[in-house]
Order: structure tokens, then C-alpha cells, then sequence
């Protein structure tokens, strides 16, 4: 297939593109008579939209999410559900120059190998824009895993190699960085502002914790609990690497160090993440994504033109300084994502008694 | 669906548990016409049959892949191809105190919690011997690569602490730790012997590199070529943590250091991996796989019984110090399957002319 | 899954009710380069659309297609392609007695037990009006065909027990029965207009023809191109049943009559309807759809209510007396998205030469 | 995909040919705990096992199931369940005219042309052995749908023009023919015997029924339990039509005699074979599908060659009379398939309460 949905049994197709009409999923699989309504989007909608900060790109969308089909009477029917947000400020002139030069770490060139043509107004299907559709997603995975209690917090771990001291849920939302550490918030906005001075960007690192996911989620062999959420993770644009527990880490471990003793009180340690031999063991799942620094900056660049002649590229305009902190709610959606699918496989399969 | 279904053109299904007939594997949607034998597999078998190091599990497994069906008079046909490989050694009496208590860092508790009962002799599904059907799997992905010729080459970059220094392919076969580097080979027996002498084991990465891969592979959104590579290496078992490229090191980058440069000739550096918007670039690929230290050791270790009361496990027997050699042809196994079927699925959606 | 997505390669899912916003479709899987614009579906959802007899339904729907996603500069990208159909004519009030009491024939009572409640303003999933994206996705599949010279034709071969004597293609878009016989579309007609003052409905077979299908469409054993044919016409509301050939007939000849003997002209008869083993033959493919009364009648039938107690339901306004010839271009449209899908299949696992 | 598989969450694949090592499957998603083995396979493979009748091809196939994976101490384990049926008759001389002639009727032809090779010997996976398999498979199945007490029952409606008058479920085993009446099993012998003197062969047609389903299975739109009840018996190989209820009998009803009254005992007629908007109503559920004469006679034949030059070609050995018979319980294991999968499915998607 083309690659453009998720999942088995909770199942989502995204679609759109950032300079066409808008973006927009169906979701097929959502059990019925759960309550839905526009405005349970609204506060995700939020976290993922740029313009929190002083230093994001100053173009404001209003991601509205439209209902198109599958509710009913204010609960769903069992039938598709289709969310739709329209692109409101889309406006094609200064991507203009795009349309011959390849942007350095974007995928114009791959598109452009792959397609033979491509939508080089905001980059088409590679747009960030796509995972307001994803997390528009996450909402609705969300709400089947609230009977189960199942709750997936993601946070800003490291931006630009500055990294958060300790976990404090509460200081999350308080700061534009999505930051646990409220010491670590206060310097990752100066290293965004000092990056943007010179027309840089940074990376960083998110971390997911999911809370309350019972023993037995996952299926063996390729459908790993680890290796979806590892697909999900490594799906979203800028990831470059993911990681379950201790991760990387393990690698220099010895086996005595790494291998979490059991007793009748659950795990004494969580190297694991949460996860053995790829089902959730009832601990805490924990893990991070390695974000890549946003390709778009305002240096002058090499690269080629369609012919494949060489140029200089200058992008103009203000481009986000990290895609860090609008990550973390996509990353979360993402993660939630799989934990619905897996929540309602598990259901499926389990033995008539 | 139950998770042990690989690829979407070129799809592979394994099944089989170390202590029963044997493993195996079901590949729907090879091409017809490719010569296919017995002897195709030989040597990929042997390279992760244990038994190479002094050090390895003595458990003597002669890996020789039956094929059950999908080539007539040589070829395949275009119909499944069914591979087989009988389990000879196999000897349920050690695992007997297993049938109670739950190995850690095992699935053992994990599938027992989802399933209510498992084969504990050997951990079922979850077996490392599972990785066999894979690795017969990756010789039939790479007669699908071999046209196109793209090539997959992986080796151990990290072993117990030890990194190689540098990249000899040449090295790669001669030592038993399949390390490109000669020296960091004899350092990293040398871990292995102390790692035994201690009743411990070691972790490690592995390397993939993936040379002649075209620009244009991989589908945007949620297929991407690094998701799916993503999934593909997590699913193995002992497998914590995967990168791309730069990896968890970009997350330290800026923009301008991390955009690799394009030229007439190429690009100038390889930050993305070969890999730009889930989209080969036509660049060397380049991957990381994290591996835990085996949790089999034979120090005393806290666990319960399946009844939930606290128990102490020293496992008997002799078992591997490290995954990491064995896991090298496996992961490049792995590699090569989610190429073969990427490349089969660009094919098919290429437009006609 | 939960049933709403169709196609392997090109993969339609479509989505909307027809008393919601509309009812649409994305397709994944369409290959880049294809013209298309909200014109190409005009001539379709006319035909479709009621209100081309004197005895259709009233309510006027204008059927534009809008293009929501993957059309770039009049192209397509590769990227899912979004359509969608606005609902204009909604209107719930006549539906409300409907709340409480099952249709005969319907699927409101299946739909009341699977899901515990269901969008009783026209039936939800279960409307006709979900065919609009059927024949939207139709138009799309017909494009992937033009270039192999694949084309489709339906047409109504019986209808209230009238049958077309002989077929004439000329003659079927010159009647609003769409047969391809003048003088019993003329019976048709007439035996529809009795069949209104009755207050009752008829049904119907329609035949479908493919041209130009070259052999090797379909894929052994479960996926045979017959078997996903039936599949595929069988899924459309109203149809109880389907053949290939000689179909229901072949039933009672004999093996030496129903053998299409091979000459290197080609086979001289068309028994196999043009499809042996599951896989085209080059032949014309010839298949047949028996379709059921519409079981919305103006008399009074019995029911229950949701509490199980009976009840006698008489249902006001006027309704389609048969879907024939509605159901002629959703045929046309099921038949033309399997061709595209297998077309794109084959060429998949076409070994390289 | 390639076409092997079939299922969503109860997924079988199978392999095989019937001149190679044997025929087999995987299935994956069996739920865990269902005791099972090798005993359980008798009776069904005896029932489609050929030699029942004086009549049938002497070939004595003991086809005996082999458990290849998948279960554990005598219980199914959640991982796949392989099952294997090794060929041990198989002799390839008679077959070696065919390497060059197309046998008519057969899927030879087709498969050359789209494989470019094929297994002549037997037709590989044309082979009517494939279902054995299948067969296999049903047995699995119905375990799932032991517990709800749905149950599959099959038998022959018609062979040769002959119809059974009545359906007396005791005498469907107590005759070669699995005819429900008595007087017509006889007929039906006669006319398989005049058949044979003929060097000829006859079709039938072949009634399911299904008790005991709730409301509620089958998903809407594409996935509609008569959907996926067509498919799953139109792939069956000498099944050349399908129909629900009353079929193409409905075509002539008027809505007045087709619809359904419903009361609070239930359906007072069953036009709708047990299905309504593509979701079983709690009715028995009954289909029928015509089964094509077996094109292997004993006649003399027009075919063409490879080359495709005009040929003779006069089959020798003994063959089936009627694929009736046999496909009797390959069609009572598909339908049974399509029951567990549904089964699964629907308890995934219920909402939790």
C-alpha cells in the first residue's frame, strides 16, 4: 500500500496537504456509542499549533477540526470517522523559487525522484502540517483508552543539547518547551532565541511515558508492542531515533544490571521500558525520539535544480527554530495511537471463557 | 491480526517454537522465475548458528532449510514459498523449573499474563531460535535485490563497551564477532571470556549499511523507509533502541550541520542516513540497533512463581554471553526483507508511460 | 479492520452518511502523474444520481465531486487522494418515526444490534447514498486502466422479469433503464410505472462486460480475480447474488460443453465467463448480479419496535421502485477498482528482466 | 498481496502443492487455550478425501494433519498453528504430456501466462488438493465457534440436474454424495456413473446453512458478511456462482414478497438468507454455490501448445466425476472461516461498558 495509514483494527488514513484545501483523516475501527464532539479537539489542536512561542512562525492557523462522518447524535456509530481541518492562511507566493531547488534536508529531492513531480508548496504529504491529522488521531485513541485508564504523557527531554534535570509533571504546560524542568525551560528558550539569531535550528530529545497499560498489550514476533510504537515514533517527520527503556544505554549494560528483578510487588527497576519480548509487563513504558534539527533555515545552502545544476538556496520568511516542543503532542498522539490498536487486538483475540 | 506477518508485497509469515518439530516461515509475494535451492541457505545459516565462538551455547543445531513448496523444477513459481528447518536438539528435561518461575528480563511473564499459558521450554515464539525463519527469509530478499543491486552489509560496531575504530568490510567475516575492525575483534573476545568467567553477559550495536539502494524507496506518511526499517530491527528480540544516520547524535545538532549539502556529484554528507522524508536518496543507508546483554545468566536472580510469590532462579546450562554476533546476519536479514518489499511496492505504483 | 476500506494496491475507504455533511472517499494507492479535476467525475455522478426517470425519488441531489486532497497542478501526486460529496437535500424530519421502528429489508435492525444505535435518518452506512463514492472512485480506477485499454461496460439485462434479447451497447445510455435492448427498456419502463401504483418494487440483473483485460489479472487461490469480483458486487447493498460465465448454469452442463476448447484464435467459447484459476484469460470477462426488490414499498408492513413489540409501519414519500438501474454505474464503478487494483498487483510481482 | 492469505483477525495462509512435499497452512490469530490436535483433523479430511465413491479417482491420499507449530501440551498457544499434510501418492509421469498442452478448462493456460513457468504436475496451486487446507482450517475454525454454537452445515442441493426435494440432515452422511434426500443421493449416483461411461463430467450446486449466529457479525459496506461469504466460496476453484437467500430468484420478486416481516419471534420468512445490510440478523443464514463440471475428461480436446500451436490433447488415467461431493465440506470449512473471523472481529470492536 502507500503508506499513508496506521494500525490494524483501530485503523487511520491521513490525507491533505499544507497548501491545498486542508488536512484530514479517517479513522475506521472506532467501537460505537463513544462521545464525540468538535470541541474535544480543541485544547490538543492547541499544543500542536505554533505561535506559543515569541519565536515560532508567525503563521496562524485556527485548526478547527470539522466532524464529516460518523457521529451520530453526539456518540459514534461505529461507522468511519472523518476529521477535517482546513488550511486557512495558505498562500502559494514565496514558495515560488521551490518549484526548481531542492531544500537541503527536506524531501523535495526524494519526492521529486520518487513522483516525478511534487507539491513543492509547503512540501505536500512531508509538510509538518500532516500531524495535525495525527493528532487530531490521538484524541480519539485517547477515549478508548480512558475505561481502561490508560493516560500517555510525552515532554521535551533535551532541545539543543540542554537537558531537563528531573520529571515534574505539573511544569509540562507551563512553558512554551513542553519542559518538565522549569530551570531547563528558561534555557532551552534562550538557546531557541540564540539559534534563531543565527539563522539556525535545533534538535532535541522527547520523552513518552505511558501510565496504567496492562500486562499483555503487543503481539509477538513483528507486531511487538516496541517495534509499533518504535514505526509510529520513527514515522514523524524529524525522528532519527527511538529507544525503549534503557535503550542505547543497554548496549554497554551487563545482564545482571539490565535484567529487572521481579517481585510480588511488580519490577524492582525498569530497564525494560515496560516491555518484554515485545508485550507491556505492566510497568511504566518509557520512551524517548531523537528529533533532528529543522531543516529550514535562513543560511544560504547548497544544493541542485531540477536538471541537477548547482545552486545557492537562501529561504526567506521565519521558519520554527525547532520542531521540539510541537513534536511532544504528536508524539503522544502517536503513541496513543498504538495503544488503542493493541488495547482492542488484545480484546480480539482473547479466549472465550 | 496476531503479529507474526512481515511486509505487505513481499510478506513473510514465521512460525514455530525451539522445542517442537521445528521453525519455519510462509513468504507470499516472491516473483516467479527466480532460482531458488536448498543450498541457497547454507551458508547464511550457518553464519547465525551458534557454535563459531569457543564461547557460544554448545546446543549443536544443524540449520538446514527445507523447501516445503513455491519452487518447481528450481524456480519459484510465483505460489508461496514455504521454508522449514527441523529442530534436532532439542531436549525439554532443563527446562522443567521453568514451568513455575518467570526468567527476567524474559517474556516469560509477559506471555503468560496475555496468554494464560506458554511453552516454557525454550520461551516459545519469543525463542531467539525464531530468528532463523528470518534469516532464511533474507536470503530469498536478496535475489530480489540482487537485479537492482542493492546490497545490504552488517557488522558489530560495539560490543561490552569495545568500538571499532574503523570500517574494514574485509574484517568482517574473519573474526568471530563479525567486527570490521581487527583489533576491537580480539578486544571484544576478550570481554566475552571475563563476561563468562563473571556467569554475566554483554550488549552492543550493530551496524547496517545498505549500498545501491535507488533514490525513490519507502512511501511517505507511516511507511516510511526508516519506520519500517524501524519496526523491522526493534521486532527482534533483544533490540532496545534503533537511529538513523546521525541518530540520537543530530539531536545536538544545528540545522546547518546537520542538512547534508547537495551537489552535481551527490551529497556531500550522509546526516539523514540515505534517507530524506522516509524516502531513499539514493546515499549509502545507514542504521544503528541498540542489543541488550542476554537475559540468561548464571548469577542467583530475584523473580515469583506464577502464583506471585517470590522465588530465587539460578539458571543452569551454558548460554551465550552476547547476542550481538549472532544478531548481526539477522538484523541484515531483517534489512534486506523490508528493501525487498519496499522495492517491489515502488515498482507497483510507478506510473505508465 | 472494520470494513470500510477496499483494494490491496489501490485502496479505496470510503466514509459519510447520508444525512451528515456528505459522503466521500480517499484512495491510497493512486500512482503520480495522473490527470485529474472535478470534471472527470461529472458524467459519472450523473448517471447515478436519481431523477433521470419521471418515476425516480425527488430529491435532487447535485453530486459535485470536490477534490480535498493529492491533485497537484491538475496531476496527481502519489499522495491519497481525498473526494467528497456534499449532502444538499438533507432533511431529518421525515425519518423521525423511524427512531423507534425497523424497516423490513433494511439494515436498521442488524445495525441497532451490532452497534446498540445507529443514524436511523437513511440508514447511515447501510444509505445508497454511499454508492456516490463507489462510482467517485470509479472514475479514478478507470484512469489506471486507459493506458492497458481496459475498459468496463453494465447494464441492466433483466428487470422485473423482463430480459434484453439481444445486447446492443449503442442502445443503453438512450433509455433510463439503461438496456441495451429499445424494446424491452420500453417493458421496463412500463413494468416500473405498474409497479409504483402497487406501492411495491422490483428487481433485477445487471451484466457487466470487460474489454481488453489482458491475461494474468488475479492472484491464485484466495484472491482470485472472480473471487474478488464477487466480492466486490456482492458488497453493494442490494445485491443477493453473483456469477462468472456460464455462472448457475454451468451447474447443469456437462464438462465437455462447459470447456472452452483453445485455439491459437483464442478460446472459442466463453463458458469461464474470462476467467480460469482465478486469473484472467484474455477473453472478454462476462459477469452477472442478481439484485433485490428496494425494500422501501408505500404498503404496510409488519415490524417491531426497539423493545421487540410489534408494530405496522407505512412509509410515506416516494421512493426509487428499483435500484437497477441506479446500481448499473456503481457496478460498472466495483468492477473497474478490482481491474485497477490486481492491474497494479500483477505489474508488482512481474519478475525483472 | 499475493493472494494466499485470507482473514482479518482469524488469518489463514496456505502453501502447497499437490506434486510437491505436500499442502499446509499457517493460521495466525487463534486464540489461545483451545485444545487441539491431531485427531481432531480426521473426520473432516476423510469427508473430502476422494474413494468414497466406486466412482472417484483411485489416488489414495491418507491425508493425515501434522501440528507444526503452535500448540502446547495439547492447547493452542496464541501463536501461529501450522498444519501440514505431506503428498505421498504423488507420481509425476503420468503428467509429462503436459508440460507443453494447455488442458482445457484449467487454470494451465492462465498461469502460464502469467508466471511465465508453471507446476504442470497436478496445476500447483490450482490443484484441487490446495483445499485440503482449507479443509484443515475449518476444523480450527469451528472450535472458535463452538462456544457462541454456531454451527456449518453444507450438503449437495443438486448434481447433474438432479435436485434434492427435500433436506433431511440425517441423511447427508449416510450417502457418497452428502445429498439430504435420499431418492435424489441415488439419482445422483446413477447419473455420476452415466457421466463416467460418457468419459464426462457434471456439475451441481452445493447449499450452506448456518445456525445459531447471532445478529450482529459482518462489518458494513465492503466487509458485509455476504461479502466475504461470496468471496470465501467463489474462491473455491470449480465455483462459478454464489447467491444469498433467494438469490437470483429475488431479481423477480416484488418488494412486497422479498421483504422480511419482523416480529417479536423474529423473521416469518427468510428471503434475506440471514443477512441484511451486510450483518447477520439472527436468522439461519443460507447461501448456495453452483460448482462448474470438472474439466478433466476423458474426451479428446482442442487446446493449443506453449508455442501456441493448435494440439489434441485426450487426457488419460481416471479422473472425478464431480467436484460436488468433495467440495462439500471445503465449502462447510470456508463459510466456517468467514464465521470465527467475523466472530473475532466483532467482539474486538464492542464497545467496553
Amino acid at each position: 500500500m502507500a503508506g499513508n495509514s496506521f494500525g490494524d483494527l483501530f485503523r487511520i488514513t491521513t490525507f491533505g496537504e499544507s497548501h491545498g484545501p486542508g488536512v484530514g483523516l479517517v479513522i475506521d475501527g472506532c467501537p460505537s456509542r463513544i462521545s464525540l464532539s468538535t470541541e474535544d479537539f480543541a485544547l490538543d489542536m492547541a499544543r500542536r499549533r505554533p505561535g506559543r512561542h515569541a519565536i515560532d512562525t508567525p503563521r496562524h492557523e485556527i485548526d478547527q477540526v470539522e466532524i464529516l462522518s460518523g457521529v451520530f447524535e453526539g456518540l459514534t456509530t461505529g461507522a468511519p470517522i472523518t476529521l477535517f481541518i482546513r488550511n486557512r492562511d495558505a498562500n502559494g507566493k514565496p514558495y515560488e523559487v521551490l518549484r526548481q531547488l531542492f531544500r537541503p534536508g527536506h524531501a523535495d529531492y526524494t519526492y521529486f525522484k520518487k513522483y516525478g513531480h511534487f507539491d513543492f508548496k509547503g512540501g505536500g504529504r512531508a509538510s509538518a502540517r500532516e500531524t495535525a491529522a495525527r493528532v487530531a488521531a490521538g484524541v480519539v485513541a485517547r477515549k478508548i483508552l480512558a475505561p481502561p485508564r490508560i493516560s500517555v504523557r510525552a515532554y521535551t527531554l533535551e532541545l539543543g543539547g540542554i537537558r531537563a534535570g528531573h520529571i515534574d509533571f505539573e511544569q509540562i504546560e507551563k512553558n512554551a518547551c513542553y519542559c518538565p524542568d522549569r530551570e531547563a525551560a528558561q534555557q532551552m528558550e534562550a538557546a531557541l532565541l540564540m539559534a534563531r539569531q543565527d539563522k539556525d535550528s535545533l534538535g532535541g530529545i522527547v520523552e513518552v511515558r505511558v501510565n496504567g497499560c496492562p500486562a499483555g498489550l503487543g503481539e509477538p514476533v513483528f507486531d511487538k508492542l516496541d517495534a509499533d510504537l518504535a514505526k509510529a515514533v520513527m514515522s514523524v517527520g524529524a525522528v532519527k531515533g527511538v529507544e525503549i527503556g534503557a535503550g542505547f544505554e543497554a548496549a554497554r549494560l551487563r545482564g545482571v544490571e539490565n535484567n529487572d528483578p521481579i517481585t510480588p510487588q511488580g519490577f524492582t527497576t525498569n530497564r525494560s521500558g515496560g516491555i518484554l519480548g515485545g508485550i507491556s509487563n505492566g510497568d511504566e513504558i518509557v520512551m524517548r525520539a531523537a528529533v533532528k534539527p529543522i531543516p529550514s533555515i535562513g543560511q544560504e545552502q547548497s544544493t541542485v535544480d531540477r536538471k541537477g545544476q548547482p545552486a545557492k538556496l537562501k529561504l526567506k520568511g521565519r521558519f520554527d527554530i525547532s520542531a521540539v516542543p510541537r513534536i511532544v503532542p504528536v508524539l503522544e498522539a502517536m503513541v496513543g495511537i498504538v495503544l488503542a490498536d493493541h488495547y482492542l487486538r488484545t480484546k480480539a483475540l482473547q479466549a472465550d471463557n
